[in-house]
């Protein structure tokens, strides 16, 4: 038997999240079922990240353990030829039976978009959260500030979770403002904001906030309770400083307000682990 | 009686294009209903661009004639309250009675998404062509350069226009690499090139080439079909030096293929008028 490790990406919208359930369409029964037409063979595969409905991923990863001898950078190939338009294998390898997509060591990063603009984008609706009205991006790189570092997040943790400890590490936050569809980038230099106000009208605007968050794992809605705690800051409804207590208490009710699901996107996984060449970048 | 001008973008996925038809779901037809349902009254919005099915907008233009006392600026929120999530008006105002969508000096921008990966990304595949193997950039670059400035652009025109005139002036065609979702920005310097390489590994990145196009209009299927036979440029199949020929044949055999619509989003019409300032960028 060899193992076979997917990186998978897909738009969640049209998906009950990753686990599978009965009666409902998710990531993880159409991964089996692709597989299952390629070589006949039922399996399960074993994700590493468990998505919500509505959530997305570039660089999720599942691993399943097959008799095929299709060599392992051809799955992606195989499986592809079966998948809805809204999934796509983007990469497939042999990984040591050994591989465990949730207990290796590893390194997650998730972005979340928050559209900042008067009217919802209709090509944007899918994919980010709107939010309008001005947000201090300066006072949220404050808060962001406060939750990097080893942590107990149970303050930012849905309370159905059943994480035995919620500490996690945090490595980085970025709040970044980005300039979306038909938009230059836009400086941060008062003159050179004004000289972009004057060249592209506001309908030809689309401004993004993208929170980039990394860290060593993620419990249940952390991400997603992060986000809506760092636009209320934003609003000014917060104070950044507000962050710390907000650990310190280790109640949800502490914390602000959980951001809607469409706006989040695992980007990557990353499987550190020195003992074995294979996961040093899998 | 007042005219109102709407900037109206839109995602054309679930769209037979702009301009009504019978037993069809346009843009133009919800746009009509809409106003329909604020005022009562039965109006057909002209608009600047008839973009086809599947193909988005950030930016598109219509106008509409009312006798409601409802404020140029207020028609935005008005009619979104009526609009499916796919379609929003960004902008609204009042014009002069004079105003005519199409027969103002305008400039356009369109851009056309090419997302240049080996497997499809399922966020990306309503709004961009997924075009597998490597891109000659530079060749699509030099090829551009022939394109733009004024032309009979016959040759680059689907055979069933209606266009009086082929003549176009093509103000400026930019072709860049950019990196989607998950990825940072790709330097062109070899060592920063290299450096991302080793940072992201495949599955993380997407590589996306876009094809800017301005000018002072643009006839039927003209970006698509330019991107498509940069297309081909870029892979070898048409030589840059190529394209000063396909001008002079003025026959749409001459060009390459027409790209596919999903890739396709008119950004920006600039109205420019010295006659009357309302026009000046409206």
């Amino acid at each position: 038997m060899k193992r076979i490790k997917l990186t998978v990406a897909y738009d969640g919208t049209n998906y009950s999240g990753w686990q599978i359930q009965s009666n409902a369409c998710t990531i993880e029964a159409v991964l089996d079922k692709a597989i299952e037409q390629v070589t006949g063979e039922k399996v399960h595969v074993i994700g590493a990240s468990r998505t919500d409905a509505g959530v997305h991923a570039m660089g999720n990863v599942a691993v399943f353990d097959t008799a095929s001898s299709i060599p392992g950078e051809r799955w992606a190939y195989a499986i592809n030829r079966y998948m809805p338009e809204d999934v796509t294998v983007m990469e497939s390898r042999e990984v040591s039976s050994e591989f465990h997509p949730r207990h290796c060591n590893t390194e997650k990063t998730y972005e979340y978009t928050i559209l900042n603009t008067e009217f919802s984008v209709p090509q944007l609706r899918n994919f980010s959260w709107h939010v309008q009205g001005d947000l201090n991006l300066y006072a949220m790189r404050q808060a962001a500030g406060y939750l990097v570092g080893e942590h107990d997040f149970k303050s930012f943790c849905c309370v159905k979770t059943q994480a035995e400890s919620t500490v996690r590490t945090v490595y980085s936050i970025e709040v970044e403002i980005k300039n979306g569809i038909g938009s230059e980038t836009q400086s941060t230099e008062a003159s050179a904001a004004e000289a972009y106000e004057a060249a592209y009208p506001a309908s030809a605007r689309c401004k993004l906030v993208k929170i980039r968050i990394t860290g060593n794992g993620f419990l249940y809605n952390m991400v997603r309770i992060i986000a809506g705690t760092l636009v209320q800051v934003g609003k000014g409804r917060i104070s950044p400083e507000k962050i710390s207590e907000m650990l310190e208490i280790c109640d949800r009710t502490a914390a602000g307000q959980t951001a809607p699901p469409q706006g989040l996107m695992l980007l990557n996984i990353n499987y550190v682990d020195n003992d074995d060449k294979i996961f040093s970048i899998c």
